[in-house]
C-alpha cells in the first residue's frame, strides 16, 4: 500500500517537476497554455463590453483556472522534499501570488486583476523548453548590468539629486497656480521631463520656469547618453570574457585578451583555451 | 510564327527583368518615376482641398497607374519561367498588393489608400540602380540585427512582462475614472510611457500612480540603453567579420581577429585573406 | 595717390580678413560682440512687452547693425581679390543672407526676423579665436558621420517607408473623425511618434489604431538604437585612423591597426609612424 | 584651562571632521539621518494636506533642524585651522546655502523651500562611508565626460545654432496666433522638440510648420545619437587608461595598448606594469 503511494508520488513528481518524460513535457506545455489563456482572460475581463457579453463564461473559466493553479501549488508543496525551500524560492512565491489576489478580490473587487502576475510563471518556459540560448543571453545581459552596477548607482544618485533640487526650484518658481501643486508633484514633473517622456499634463508657464526646463532637457539629453554608453561598453567587455577571450594565467595571474595567445606572454606558462 | 513570338517574349523579358540593356534601364527608370508619382498622387488624394480642386485628374491618373501596374504584373507572370516562384516571392506579393486595394476600394472606399504599399516596390531601386554599397550596408545592418536576435528576444520578453504587470497595476490603482478604462488601455499607456513617447492622452492622476509611473520611466531609461548597447556592440563585431578580419583556420578552426595574421597562430596553417 | 589707396586697401584687408595683427584681432572681437548683441536684439524684438517698452531704441539699433553689416559686406567684396569666389563661398552667402531679410521685411514685416541667420556668422569664431581643438573635433565628428553615410541613408530610407505605410494605414483606420485628417497629417503623426517626441496633438482613438501605434513605438525603440550604434562604432573607428593607429603599408597597402607595429606584418616594409 | 579647551577642541574636531573613531562615525551617521529626514520634511511641508494636519510639528522640527545645521556650521568654521579655505570650499558653500534660505523665507515665504539644497550635503556620504568604489566610478565617468569636453562643446554649439534658427523660422511661420508668441517661446518649443520631450503645450498648426518640425525631429534623432556615441567611445578609452592598459614608454614615449607587453615594442625599454 505504502509502496503504491510512494510510486504514485514519484510518478507525479516526474510529471510536475521534470521535463524529460513525455508526460512531463505534456504537463509543462499544458501549463504554458493555461497561463497564457488565463492572462488573456484577465485582460479581457477588464474590458466592460466583453465582461457584459461573456461575463458568465469568464466567471466559470476564472474559477477553473484558480482551481487548476491551486491544485498545482498544493501538489508542488506536497511533492517537494524540502518544502520550505520551494515555498520561499522565487517561483514558489510567484506561484502563491498567482492565487492570493482572488481571495483579496472578495474584499476589494479591483484587486482580483492582480492575478495577472501569473504571467511571470511563464519565466519557467525558458527552462522547460530548454531555450538554452536565451538563458545564456539573459545571463550575458544580466552580467553586463551587474558589472556596471557601481556606475549605474552613481548615475541614479545623480538623477536623484537633480530631481529633488530642480523639482523644488520649479515648485518655488511656478507654484500651485501653474499646476506645480507641491514638491512631490514637481519631482514627478522633473522625472517626466528628464526621461524625455513629456506627457504635458504639467508644463512650465513662466519664462524663468521655461528656461530652467530647457536646461534640464539639454542636461537630460547628455544624461541619457551615460547609461547607454555604460551598457554598450560593458556588453563588449563581458562578451570577451564570455567567449573565453579573457583568460587568466594559472602561474602569474596575468590576463590574456585574445584567443591567439597559446602561452602567457609574461611568464611562458601554456594557457588553457576554454572556448 | 512561333519563333517570332518567342523572340518578342525574350525581348520583353530582357526589358522587364534585366537592367543591362538601354531599353531595360529605361524601363526601370520609368517604373521608379511611375511609383514615386503614384505615391505622391495617393497622398495628395487624401487631402480634401486637393481632392475637391483636382478630383477629376486624380481619378484619371489613378486608373492610368492601376492599368500600368496591372499590365506590368500580368507581363511579369507571363514572362517568368517559374511562374509560381515569382508569384510567391517577396516582390511578387508586393506587386499584387499594389493592385488589390483598388478593388477592395469598391466595397470599402477608405481601403483604396492602402495601394500606398506600392511604394515598397521602390526597394527594387537598390538592385536596379546597382546601388551595391547600400545593399552591402543593409545586409551589414541586417546581419548585426540577426546576430543579436537572441538578445533582442530576451529584451522584448522583458518589455512584455513589464507592460502586462505595470499595465494591470495601473488599471487597479487609477481605474476607469482616470482614463485607465481597462487593462489593454493601461498596457497601451505603459508602452507610450516606456518608449518615452508620452502623448499625455492618458496620464496618472493619483499620487501612487504617479510614483509607479516615475519608477517605470527611470527603468524605461535604463531599458532604452540595452538595445542600443546590443546593436552598437554587434555592429562592431559583424563589421570585423565583414572586412575579413575574423577568419577561421582551415586546419584547426581557430579564429583569427586581425588582418595582420598571415598564418594561424596556433598551428601554422596559412590563412586565406578574403578581403 | 594710387599707392596711398593701395596701402589703405591692403591695411583694411589685413584688418578684416586676417587675425594676426592687433587691429585684425580687435576687429574680429568687435564683430563677434556685434553679432551676439544683434542676435539678442532680434530675439528681444519679437517679445511684445519689450517691443512696446523699448521699440524706439530697438529700431535705432536694428538700423545701426544693418548699416555695420552692410558696410562690412561691401568692404569684403571690394577687398577680395577673387570677388566671385568670396560671394559664392559659404560665408559669402551667409553674409548676404544676414542683410537681405531686412528688405524683405518692408513687404512682409514678419520676415525681418529671419535676419537671425546672422548668428551663423559666429561660425567664423572658430577660426578667429584659433580654437583649433574644436575644429579638429568637429572634423572628427563630421568624418564619422560621412563614413557612416551609406548606413545612415539606408536607415533614413527605412524610416521613410515605415512613415508612408504606417501613416496611410492609420489614416484608413482612424480617419478624419479622429484628427487623422489626411495622409500628410498621418505621416506627421508617425514622425512625431517614431521619434518619441509625442506631442499628443494627434493620438490614436480606436483599439486597432492604438495597437498599431504600440507596435510602431516598440519598433521605433529598436530603430532609435541603430543610428546610435552606427555613430558610436564609427567614432571609435575614425578615432583610430585619426590617431595614426590605422596606417597603410606603402608597399602592399595592408592596413596596420596598432601603434605597436614598426614593420608591415605582411611584407616587412617599415611603417612610418604618423602620430 | 587653555589645555582643557584645546583638548575639547581637538576632540570635537575628531568627531566632526574625521570618521575613524566610533564617535566620529556615529556623528556622521547621525548627520546623514538628519539630512535625509530633513529633506523628507521639506518635501512633506509643500503638500497642503500634510501641512494642515501636522503644521505645528513641521514648524518645530524645521526649527530644530535649522538649529542643528547652524550649530554644526559654526562649529566647522570654529574648528577649521584654515577658516577661509573651509568657508569657500565646495562643501563650505553648500553648508551655508543649507541655512540661508530659511532667513530669505521671512521675506519671500516660498523661498524657504530652497533649503532642500541641504540634500547635496549627502555627497559627503561617499567619503564618510568609505564608498571607494563609487568614488572611483564617479571619477571614471567624470574623466570620460572631461575627455570628450571638446566634442560635447561642438555638439552644444550645433544644438544652439539649430535652436535659434529653427526657433525664429517657426515664429515667422506659425506666429502668435498658433501659440508661438515670440522667439524665446519658439526656442523653448524647439528645445522641447529636439530633446524628444514633446509636452504638446505648443505644437505646429500650419502644414509648412509641421513639415519643418518633422525635419527637426528626424535631425534631432540623429543628433541624439552623437553624445551617446561620444560617451560610449570615451568610456571604453578611459577604461583602458584606468586599468593601466595604456602605458607610456619612459624612454621613447610610445604608448602601449595592452597589458601583455612587458617591453616597449619600439625601443625595448622595460615597461612598468601599474595595474
Amino acid at each position: 500500500m505504502r509502496d503504491k503511494k510512494d510510486a504514485l508520488k514519484e510518478k507525479l513528481y516526474t510529471i510536475i517537476f521534470e521535463t524529460d518524460t513525455p508526460a512531463g513535457k505534456a504537463f509543462d506545455i499544458l501549463l504554458i497554455v493555461a497561463i497564457l489563456s488565463n492572462t488573456i482572460l484577465i485582460i479581457a475581463e477588464s474590458v466592460d463590453k466583453i465582461l457584459k457579453a461573456y461575463g458568465f463564461w469568464i466567471l466559470i473559466l476564472g474559477w477553473l483556472f484558480l482551481f487548476i493553479f491551486a491544485v498545482e501549488y498544493i501538489l508542488r508543496i506536497f511533492l517537494s522534499e524540502n518544502k520550505k525551500s520551494y515555498i520561499f524560492s522565487f517561483f514558489g512565491i510567484i506561484d502563491l501570488l498567482a492565487i492570493l489576489p482572488v481571495f483579496l478580490g472578495f474584499v476589494f473587487p479591483q484587486l482580483r486583476f492582480l492575478v495577472v502576475i501569473r504571467v511571470l510563471r511563464l519565466l519557467r518556459l525558458f527552462s522547460i523548453l530548454k531555450m538554452g540560448r536565451y538563458v545564456d543571453e539573459s545571463s550575458h545581459l544580466l552580467r553586463a548590468l551587474r558589472a556596471s552596477r557601481a556606475k549605474i548607482t552613481v548615475f541614479l544618485f545623480t538623477i536623484f539629486f537633480i530631481i529633488i533640487i530642480v523639482g523644488s526650484m520649479m515648485y518655488v518658481i511656478e507654484g500651485p497656480e501653474n499646476d506645480f501643486d507641491n514638491i512631490p508633484e514637481s519631482m514627478y514633473w522633473a522625472i517626466v521631463t528628464v526621461s524625455t517622456v513629456g506627457y504635458g499634463d504639467i508644463s512650465p508657464q513662466t519664462p524663468i520656469g521655461k528656461f530652467i526646463s530647457s536646461m534640464l532637457m539639454i542636461i537630460g539629453y547628455g544624461i541619457l547618453a551615460v547609461p547607454t554608453g555604460i551598457i554598450s561598453h560593458e556588453l563588449a567587455h563581458t562578451s570577451m570574457i564570455n567567449k573565453g577571450k579573457v583568460r587568466t594565467c594559472s602561474n602569474c595571474k596575468k590576463e590574456s585578451n585574445t584567443d591567439e595567445d597559446m602561452f602567457c606572454s609574461k611568464c611562458g606558462t601554456p594557457l588553457n583555451n576554454k572556448k
